[in-house]
């Protein structure tokens, strides 16, 4: 989960690894069922548009613990020892010779999926469901719970002095959010019910907040998850049965 | 323009009309090129889905401003004596039988065009283009420049507490800019130009704030209206020249 | 349903009815169960904007089986005897006084829902969504398998010179499919899958042929239907098991 | 432009090429105002993800001949002899490593414009807007009527059989009216006004025609090319004046 820190001041980051001992690159290998182990994790070589990136903080998703726990998540197999992790945001340590918008030092947010850009969703701007999609420790990729990861430079978002690390590696899950509330059409004229008050649900409440959504209903099993959305800016928590027939009558009432 | 004053607290507006001695309403007619004149206006019978409703402030448009100048404001000619006015907002009076929203004493906004409901336009939603509009100071159609006007109630919209009469009569410029922002899916992802800040452009960078516009920036060629511009919470005021050939280029610097 | 004929020809419809000797007006009531009369049907005064139409085809829809079989469709329950059926056509024999698009001879098709015009849905030309809709043969609305009915001008549309009676009748359930492919955006670009080849699914097909969709597959679990629908346009029809578990999966294939 | 051919039948095409005895690879250079010469064209190596092509149709568009006349088209400046042309077609010769959907022999439209795929636009699917767009002609960089180009593979389209290489040739500017029709949202419920009856203005007639617009009236100074719509399946063509005021006016008549 990292340990990023605020962005002001120095840090001593990665010292280390600048000082001529270079020093292995480290990452936490999934081998097995609830089998993690730090390992050496080797990096490919520095193409002109990547850019080196010592990771500060990684959010360990569900998915992430689907695949300790059962070595797959839905449709998606661990077949051989992967790195996991893919919410994660760090330092750049190097720039490729074509990466302009950014330098040694910058604080990014890492876009955790590397679409081929060629295909016909690519090309429309769907890029998200790209048939040939390298995602970070969707298997059998590998993620980025590791010291350092080599990744293409345009997936790298530098942060602004006021969004910390931490808060960077949320970058991905907050998308969701706010995806949804793009494919929804959110504004200031629209009601908005989020079903379920997990991470997911917790970052499209905030997404629909920034939108500016009038009235917020958030909708869970779970009386401490709601407490959180309540915290969040929710303007109305519903507590629902987990007999999924009578949910929507709970609802209307 | 009125004197509507705030919605708390008491006002005695229109008791007399009430009393049993049944004032005459009286409106603003317009007789000619610059001549107003207050005269009385006869209301229709209130039909079961109309409103009477006393009207307590409302504005002058650009428009009237040309009627009362040219007798003529684009293409709509005053060929008969006229009531101007279509900015309004008032209390109401009295409720056809078939009026369930509102009762007497409600502070109402008027919608001014009274739209067909029947033509392909009106089925569609996109009513404000109804070639058979009835706008009020419209030639030939009446305004609400006026005391007491009788008025379709689901075009009477019920003001909340915290808006005044005053706010209430603007609710309609206000719509133009809220038109504006929706049509142009106006969000926290939308930097707007707002060309003019005259009063539609000053609504316009209003509604723009509400739909979370990130950056809004107003043009315009007078140094007093950009100043508003700015107290009314434009991120950036241009001044451009009167000529309209430099005004691109004047903005892209 | 109806004996319409084809638009061409005169055909001595309905001139008993206009020679002086008034004749009753006749309609089939559902009375209860299975229980249907052809009984008198007594008519409203005809309004400034109404039409009186001779019916001259009426479809039997799948909600009229229901109401006649079990005295309810869906949430819509029969409570006291009423005309059914909703689907229709016929031919103009009075118009009131502020009807000016037709004139008594006119061939027109009926739409069936008179919804209200003043709520939020009706202003935004989602009219078929209005939560007051009086809609043909829906209780408590009386129906139109009747010889003659009373309707709003503007919900009787005459029809084009080669479009039959039969074929107007049919234009309700038409236009659901037409309404879906508008909803998908269908188009020159789209490939559309029919769930169902009953008479929406037929209808969707053809509205989809109409947008011209360039492949259009229809799945259901019956041959002949099928059949129906390959002999409409359909470019490929799939057979599926009535275990919808399965169903996806065979459409896959 | 171009000796393309109909698709069926064998054409000898590019024989020699192939024979062991390289050919040098030659093409028009826009050397000055109005000056083009034949010269030889070096070609860059072909890339894993490339595609050969040997051209047989290219097209000649108005841009081309601003470039050969002024030198300049627009804002687009020649400063350094250049190939021309942009609008192809052509048989594959040779396919990089990675490219799976082409082989050796296909026939193939190019897409003009090399856009960079990481950009904000890019990645939102509006490539066409790419700012570093490299496309095919416009300076700097060099087009594509040569014997042979270099191009990216997923910018080669193979054509079907019953398009010949002219046809795909003219894919380019045909994509206008495609694009045109899609924004504009056309189909069988959209009226279309074409202004101008120039080659853009003719393949947007045929887009409307294809996206089912049921009447396209096509507007023009020139009665020849008023001709040439009528002829392509303009509904109405209308002649109009060459004063721009004057136009509004006689469209609407």
């Amino acid at each position: 989960m990292g340990k990023g820190g605020k962005p002001e001041g120095g840090d001593g980051f990665g010292d280390a690894s600048r000082d001529g001992v270079e020093q292995e690159n480290m990452a936490a290998w999934l081998l097995g069922v609830n089998a993690l182990k730090i390992q050496p994790f080797k990096l490919p070589n520095l193409g002109p548009r990547d850019v080196l990136v010592r990771l500060k903080a990684v959010g360990i998703c569900g998915s992430d613990v689907h695949h300790f726990k059962n070595m797959r998540c839905a449709d998606f197999v661990v077949k051989e020892p992967m790195v996991i992790g893919h919410e994660c945001a760090g330092i750049v340590e190097e720039v490729g010779s074509e990466v302009k918008h950014l330098v040694p030092g910058d604080r990014v947010a890492l876009e955790p999926g590397i679409n081929c850009k060629r295909c016909e969703l690519c090309k429309q701007g769907r890029y998200n469901l790209c048939p040939e999609m390298k995602f970070f420790g969707s298997p059998p990729t590998h993620g980025c719970l590791a010291n350092q990861v080599v990744h293409p430079g345009d997936l790298c978002f530098k942060l602004p002095n006021n969004v910390s690390l931490e808060e960077g590696a949320m970058c991905e899950p907050l998308s969701v959010g706010v995806h949804a509330c793009r494919r929804a059409n959110v504004g200031p004229e629209t009601n908005v019910l989020v079903m379920g008050a997990g991470p997911i649900g917790l970052v499209t409440l905030l997404a629909a907040r920034a939108f500016k959504a009038p009235r917020i209903v958030v909708a869970d099993v779970n009386d401490h998850r709601l407490s959180v959305a309540k915290a969040l800016g929710a303007h109305e928590i519903v507590k629902v049965s987990t007999n999924i027939e009578e949910v929507a009558e709970e609802l209307l009432k």
